[in-house]
């Protein structure tokens, strides 16, 4: 069969690969630790079911508008205009199926063949992928590790832009490092797009996932709410992955240019999930409150697990649900130098599984430390502290 | 801003700008019979619904697997093999959010630039619009008036076909017109098919939604499924279209390319409502004919009122929720030949509104009888003969 020269272009996210292999392991007898997984094992709030169950009950099962319900579209514009310092309107949002869908459909309205576009790698791996299968040159810029929290590697940002450089990738809070940008990286960055008249996607996939403190958008930057898409997702906020709710918000040019690609793929998202969203960001927040403290709590006990072993050091970041450890000197100790040998060793010693550096991107030329991944929400409290015990164990054996 | 090329070949569905003007026309006081819609006001079958709200309760609310949950593509293989005389297993199945997206994706995975691909003309319009959104060149193929059904135009089709064909659109049954392609159609394609070594996009949306008689299925013909990607929807025999689920069902290797497109683009489908396809498919059948029975007495009532208008002939169709009444001898004796013209005075003078030979592609160069579509899944049976009456006075006037 001839397929298209396109598909060559498309990757994938290979940590399903490892899911694959945990669940084998499982199915052998063994028990697992699943750390691998970046879905969440919590319940959605309550708010949001009976308010899709409403609209299901009142017959909400004919299409939506292809833009999305404009209640949604309202109420997640006045939510995003004030956490976000910027004047968006229902105008500026426009409803997909999920937070994923804005990063194919940015490429697809803004980038031509040949242009080039920077990402985050360490980096979810989709970004990379929608670049190359919409016919741009991905172009990688790194992390680097700093007093407390992983910083944009801003000397590999500025050497890797180019006369072709036409979009960039921020993904804020980071996946897989938890990194929190600075208001005084958000300014670098603001400066660099102006200069060079770029254009952003924003993955704000986690937001609102945080543990204290406020998170700080990068379109709060004068200028670049009419530079940036931002992707939104309910996934992460309201234990909804598997309800495939979520937005892009930016400019209205490109915003119709969106609904437009809509009506030729998806037609809308699914009509009364949609009245769930809108009840579950009015209405009452004490369970959603609940969810990232039992987050705080995972991230907690996965840190001070972590950090416990010796020759791993591990950052507490501030969001996210990802911890991003580093295990250089781990590594170094057990011989087990590659990463994909070190991993299912862990796996098959311990039933420990984790994602590696490997799973987002690939080290960068210049990359000499290594890094494992470690998700907690799909894990409770306890096994966290019984799995990461073993994998001391194994690390220190 | 720049916008990419590509955007500048996407084209969109102009019927819903009838629809907005439908909206503006009602919104003045003015009673509508909304005959331009294709959208259904029956409500779900109870099975759906309480297999979703089950599967929601049992915690369903997690990320699915990225081409369907295996119960869903088991049963869904299991009921179109049986219908289609096809051995498809799970293998052979992907899930997506509705029905249309199999369009993009299906031209995605095999059509490269500068292809041509045949699509029918009258027709839904994003066939078009993606073939050219993906670089490839749309050739029309027509239908001519038989004499009980609109037939495929293979003069028009064996025209087209050049050196460059590489793929087919097959609607069937067929929106606009409500054409069922008959056996010794399917065979003449089919021979076609081999001849040149095309794969074939086989758009079954409206399969299951017909009146008397069985369908029948190209891919029944030999060889023809391991060239054909079928489009499946829940949408129109479940009353779901606003629920989002769907399949492509075709060979191994074509489905496992669209599933990985998935990963890429919106992760899955919604995770409890693919529990509720499952539900609807294997339960008890009462209220999924009762949908048919209430748009067989719509059809009924709408082709009778439509064939008693002077000037007026129109089909009886097996299936579809469409009547594509030809309008020739009205359009010439109002004076109103302009398509746009016409429909405008008839929404006015009546309120009935409809959409034209205009929204399915525009008349091909050797056409010269004029259509309009009338849609009666949004519209029950003392509207349609109320609205047709009118309609009547309207063109007899």
């Amino acid at each position: 069969m001839r397929i298209a020269d396109r598909m060559s272009r498309l990757g994938t996210e290979t940590a399903f690969a490892v899911s694959g292999e945990a669940s084998v392991f499982a199915a052998e007898g063994n028990d697992v630790f699943p750390f691998h997984l970046g879905d969440l094992d919590l319940a959605t709030p309550s708010t949001v079911v009976d308010g899709a169950m409403k609209a299901l009950r009142d017959g909400k099962t004919g299409y939506a508008p292809t833009a999305g319900i404009p209640q949604l579209r309202e109420v997640l514009a006045a939510d995003v205009s004030a956490s976000h310092g910027v004047d968006y309107t229902l105008d500026n949002v426009v409803v997909q199926p999920g937070g994923k869908p804005t990063i194919g459909k940015f490429f697809m309205t803004l980038l031509n063949p040949g242009e080039e576009v920077l990402y985050p790698n360490p980096g979810y791996p989709i970004y990379e992928s929608q670049i190359a299968f919409n016919g741009g040159i991905p172009v990688p810029y790194g992390y680097v590790e700093g007093d407390d929290d992983f910083e944009i590697d801003f000397e590999s940002l500025e050497r890797a832009l180019s006369d072709k450089t036409r979009l960039l990738v921020l993904n804020d809070l980071q996946n897989p490092t938890g990194a929190e940008s600075t208001v005084a990286e958000h300014e670098r960055l603001a400066d660099i797009v102006r200069r060079h008249d770029l254009h952003v996607l924003v993955d704000e996939a986690y937001f609102a996932m945080r543990y204290s403190g406020t998170s700080t958008s990068f379109v709060s930057q004068p200028g670049m709410a009419e530079r940036s898409v931002i992707l939104y997702t309910f996934s992460k906020k309201f234990a909804m992955t598997g309800w495939r709710l979520g937005a892009s918000i930016g400019p209205k040019e490109i915003v119709d240019l969106i609904a437009k690609i809509n009506v030729n793929d998806e037609s809308c998202a699914n009509h009364f999930v949609q009245y769930g969203g809108v009840a579950g960001l009015v209405g009452d927040q004490t369970e959603v409150h609940g969810i990232v403290d039992e987050l705080r709590r995972r991230r907690d006990a996965a840190v001070a697990g972590l950090n416990a072993i010796e020759g791993v050091s591990c950052f507490t970041p501030n969001a996210t649900f990802y911890v991003y450890p580093n295990v250089t000197e781990v590594m170094s100790r057990t011989g087990l130098n590659d990463y994909e040998v070190f991993r299912k060793a862990a796996l098959h010693a311990t039933g420990v599984s984790f994602t590696t550096r490997l799973h987002f991107g690939g080290a960068l030329p210049d990359e000499t430390d290594r890094h494992i991944r470690f998700a907690y929400s799909g894990i409770g409290v306890d096994r966290i502290e019984e799995g990461i015990s073993l994998f001391k164990e194994f690390c220190e054996s």
